[in-house]
């Protein structure tokens, strides 16, 4: 694909085996399948689409695909390659930087895909603004990379925190977190289109596209430094 | 009052005769009025009501009320006080804390009613959370308030940021700036609703609550000293 | 920590695991913990990680805490005192009043949690203003109260007319019962926000932040008492 | 009509010229028209329309119509009636109650639309929930009314207040006053919906209607009364 | 009580021996209960709690009590009666009109409240605007009533439809269908608050609401014929 | 252009001098043009460009273009026709049909536009349902027509009934009446999006829009019976 | 029916029994009933109800119907035809256009209902506007329509893109697709009514309502070519 | 400043006196300053601020400052440069592209931004999506970019569009164009947030912020160059 996003396949609101049929031409085409928000059904229907060639029906559809299939259960991801795909090495890092544990799914799909797409991904857990020492001890490994992403749900103050330390673009990841109004990710959403510091943002949990977005311009930087 | 909070007036949607009017009345019953956004109109008419005793209509309605009047721009409010009125003189400080600019006229409605009902009141002015050394500098200070009101607009971050430095009570004051979905206080406001930190919250440029509310802590503060 | 809040961990959102193993960390580290939104399973596995210390894996994690542990089912709180924790003992009460049957698992966790800060508590249930003689049989206790949280849900009429009876600073807490239009807490929220009372309000069924507010302010008004 | 309600005009949004226009037809066909926000040009258009019979384009259409003009500039209507017009005179009373000044005004459009339908009007005003004895002192007086109107704006408390005192059916009538979330009449309107008291409502600022169901409501007393 | 309104007890939310317990409280007390949004283990645990006089938990409270006990599957409605309890009987006709099947159980929630206040109750179902002559065909019949209850969800055009067909007071009620935007009575109760007849409204699906203002209004109807 | 849809400009929000050199530029390439939410200073600036063929900033354009130009006040709307430009003529008819007097402006868009494309327009006006007989009437008039658009503000019931009056295709046209919640047209919409009749909707004021595809749809008609 | 609609009944929130029972009536009385919204055990009922004639209660209500049942598992809809049914056959052709496999069910229900007003359809799938050269490639089948239902889910781009090809009259049918701030429809709902193309809209997955209106634009399509 | 983003002072909400005071001081202090959302006025007091040294109350403060002074009245920016200050020239262009006339004001904004942060702007007009020949005219231009900012109002597809044919991340600009429902930008923020393609987004009408975040990405492209 002409951006270097892997195909990307999203679980919710399939069932296992429309996921594992997708999933399995995917990686037929493009050598490679990202899924997002899969359980674990999904990814034993994957396991299976790849590994036994065996449709839900029964049908057997040939020989095992050569591929590897990674699932992380707390992303709710899985990644498949076939045995041939390389994945890029890019020259450029993408922070990934999250409020607290509850961010830590949605910030663990952005990274996800960011390194599918060839960044280095640097993770930085648990530096939500109300203990600010956390985060200022964090700066200036924050500072190395070349695009961030901030996962926080709640009142979301952490992207325009971030984005007041460091020179890099940061991307906003709201996170559904947060009862009441403003809840579920609303007031996060909203802290980060009324940020006081420049960022831009997607929409709440939408972990994928932040990744995606980081590893674009990280594509660029490091078309950029091979010239 | 009951609350030493004092009789108030909102000019908005009166006219000057009827602010005046209503004025010169809670003067002459309590000894004070606060009006709170009043504009020039306003200010004049109290002025005339109090110093002249002139109704709108020609009708003169006798001998000056002997009392101060003070019109502050800035925050719209208009303080009267009769001559021998004594403002209560609380042991106990309100710190009130404003992100940027234009926080600090709403900033100003609540400082004003704080001291209205005794409390010393501290400004803490133009420390957001885009450059945090500002509010890093400032934090031993508002450390010293019994109880502290935090003003901000757009996404609000600063409430939060607040909360997590100090060990009193914080009352969020959202601001009605910021444009787009969020706007106009709306982030501010769930952002506080939403806040990691313990604080409570008032509606969108409620300056005269969350001064009110200062106030009401700083009595009890300053009872229990008394004891 | 510096206010005095005891660490709290929200349940919801959690497997019971996740929840006990922060418990425990929690209990180890400050002495206590408090559990907000626990069910059965959540407490079932708090009591295991701090008596039998065995992690969900199976794995031994040495000998058992020396704490008690206390789970409230009704609000849904799990509080863990370490053998040797103390609990302060502040001089300063804290109302915590609510409107009806329905409001009083929200109320209830606002109470434990200013209890756990120290505050003496006082519940003064099923004083709702569709029958106005309940709560004026009410006032001169509440009046007792340097601090008062006003549990409502529907229209939540209570905490204005509760903050025209008293001096006291009046924490709202709009509960999430109703439906249709302004249902689930939204117009008691609304309520407090837009109140003819002075107050202010926390976020639709946020007791602990509600009780944690009137704590803070009872702290303040202890801390005072003793100078 | 069959209800008894004056055909009716909304001025707003129309021309003084069209607002004089409709209302002279109505008084020709039905020997009365109400016009309800109305400002001083369209009263003084409907003036002309009424004695000069003149059309804004300088035609003259004829004799005067025998009528009364009467504007009422509070609350914005304009009642006319012809000659020989005879307005009903029902055996039954309606009570408008207002919480605060600002609700007057929508209170008196009630209160002009039930009395034109022929119903006694009670007019009990400045009674808001902030100060409980004033609602109370006039209980008695409220209890005579066979339908009763409360204005409120902001948190309104008030409706379910009195619908807790009464036994006649109570119309809640929202006023938009109020700012931020839940500002412009929004919270008092879901207030009403959500009442824990029985009571029906208009929307916010619908005077006519509450006054008009208040009146339909004394016509049916009326007319049983007589049987 | 002092309105002649049923103690209500609404089910939703409360478990079958919470539901039991208040009901029996209040046949005792008052002679009479009203259950709405009853499920079938709530009417077990009536039965058993009325008639067997045993808790929950084992306990046998006494002696049965004399009451009988009727449960409407369709409106989840329960109705107990003390064996000497006598149901008021009006002289006043409310008529309970419903636009289609989705409609008819909040319909009934509404005519069972009415008929315990005493007045007499005449259903019209299946009336819905999409077929105009349904309505025009029952014109007559709701004519006859003293006030008329409304229902309909998804665009709840009825109510404005059948205010214009009568002169007695008319109450809306919006149902809970239709999906989408303006979806689950949104919609509806929006098309009430802006109806072009007179008319007032209760919130999405309360049934008990309507019912109950229809029965205050036969009340007084029933109170004038009798001078 | 291929749908036969007149080259459109929105005046709102362009000077008139922007709205006249588009509407030069789009009768000198198509031959015609259509100016909605025109005022009479955009009319003006219109017959200048056109007839004077000078620009605001007093450069002469060259020789007058040979249109002309119907400016219609009530609809907002001007039509510019080339000297040589002949509309079409189709052999189909669509039916305007409004509520209300308001509703009348922008069912004239609708009714301009439709016009322009082709179609016979009959206009049918002031058949509002809380007067059941008028629409009534008028119903055989309606279902002459191939396409109808039924302009109705506050709660919007006409477009349902009118719907289950007729056997063509009907468009909802929501207009912006009615205040408060719902109002401004939105409760209109979403009584259209609820509809229990078949039709389909527009956004709030579209008069071009519902005009335009009733257009559309009488082209159809109109080519099928060509063939 | 007037129409030419079939009978529809919605099978969401009704029983498998109650919607068996209302579909065996509509065969009875109009020949033929399409069920919407249908799953498995509907289908069953619904095949019992026809051709068994037994009640859920077991009455055996006589001889089977002579009627076919036809569920379509995909788009959740059941149609019925009696033996002797002919379904008409327009001479018109309606389009069903759908960007992704997600909005694919819904599309279907608009197909079948279309399909039983008797138009051609053409289904066009998996041609959304991230990858244009997909919807290109269809652009001239997609213009041999009369009409053109296209559904759409997310942002909801396509129909407006359709619009921009097509001359034929577009109905939108936005899809509940999406997470997040404009999630489940409404950011497609949205696009469509403030589409810069001429199109008309249904609400978020009303299928039925966009193939039903595309099928009576059919019918005038085929009427007018048969003069 | 660290990020290169010049000072921005927003004059909405200012007196032209506050704006020219704010902007000197960031040209004296910083070299540059660049005032958004600027009108006629604003322009004039800052000449006046800069040129004569004067302020509003008369004083003069001293010397001209060595500046230029240049004021886009179409997009409402003024940019300053002291005499000695060089814009930074970046080896990065961002393309600005914008979907109708409406949107370039608002485009113009980004442009100006990212132009002052040092990239080569490259702005693509007029390239709607209801004409799709436009847009892939233009698409090879597009792609030389190294970061695109797409403005588009109303239903806003344009974004999803460009990045659906670009490798470049994209940054959605949504105006504040459109009425109705999912008017004034709403419908396009939604769209952004729900697209189908990767991108971010901004806040409705943020100019300045997409422009300077394509510039933050054009400086990390020109940085990985220069190594
Ligand atoms: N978690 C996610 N959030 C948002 N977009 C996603 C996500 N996962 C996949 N996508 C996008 O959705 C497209 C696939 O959607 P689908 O065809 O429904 O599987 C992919 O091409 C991605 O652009
Ligand atoms: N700026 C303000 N914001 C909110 N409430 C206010 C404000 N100023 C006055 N009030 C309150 O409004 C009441 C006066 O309302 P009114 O009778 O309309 O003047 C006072 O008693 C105050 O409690
Ligand atoms: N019921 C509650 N409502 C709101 N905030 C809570 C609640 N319980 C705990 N918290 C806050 O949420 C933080 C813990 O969040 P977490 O790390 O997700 O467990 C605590 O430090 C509290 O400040
Ligand atoms: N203030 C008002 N609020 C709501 N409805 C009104 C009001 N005044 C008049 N009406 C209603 O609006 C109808 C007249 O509307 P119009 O034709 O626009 O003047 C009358 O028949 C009344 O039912
Ligand atoms: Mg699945
Ligand atoms: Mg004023
Ligand atoms: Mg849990
Ligand atoms: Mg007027
Ligand atoms: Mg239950
Ligand atoms: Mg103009
Ligand atoms: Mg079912
Ligand atoms: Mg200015």
């Amino acid at each position: 694909r002409r951006r270097g996003i892997p195909e990307a396949i999203l679980a919710e609101g399939k069932t296992p085996a429309e996921v594992a049929a997708l999933t399995a031409t995917a990686v037929e085409t493009t050598g490679r399948a990202l899924v997002t928000r899969a359980d674990a059904d999904d990814a034993a229907a994957i396991r299976t689409a790849i590994e036994d060639r065996e449709l839900d029906d029964g049908t057997d559809t040939g020989d095992p695909i050569d591929a590897t299939v990674d699932h992380d259960e707390r992303t709710g991801t899985v990644v498949v390659h076939a045995g041939d795909f390389e994945r890029p090495a890019l020259d450029a890092t993408v922070a990934v930087v999250a409020a607290g544990t509850a961010d830590a799914a949605v910030a663990g799909e952005a990274a996800v895909v960011a390194r599918e797409i060839g960044a280095t991904v640097d993770r930085v857990d648990d530096v939500g603004v109300a203990n600010l020492d956390r985060i200022l001890d964090q700066r200036d490994r924050i500072r190395e990379a070349d695009a961030v992403v901030v996962a926080a749900g709640r009142e979301g103050a952490l992207p325009t925190v971030v984005a007041g330390l460091v020179a890099a673009p940061v991307i906003a990841l709201p996170v559904s977190t947060g009862y009441g109004v403003g809840g579920e990710g609303v007031a996060a959403l909203e802290g980060a289109l009324q940020s006081c510091s420049v960022l831009t943002t997607v929409n709440v949990d939408a972990g994928f596209v932040a990744g995606a977005q980081a590893g674009l311009i990280a594509r660029a930087v490091d078309a950029a430094g091979r010239d």
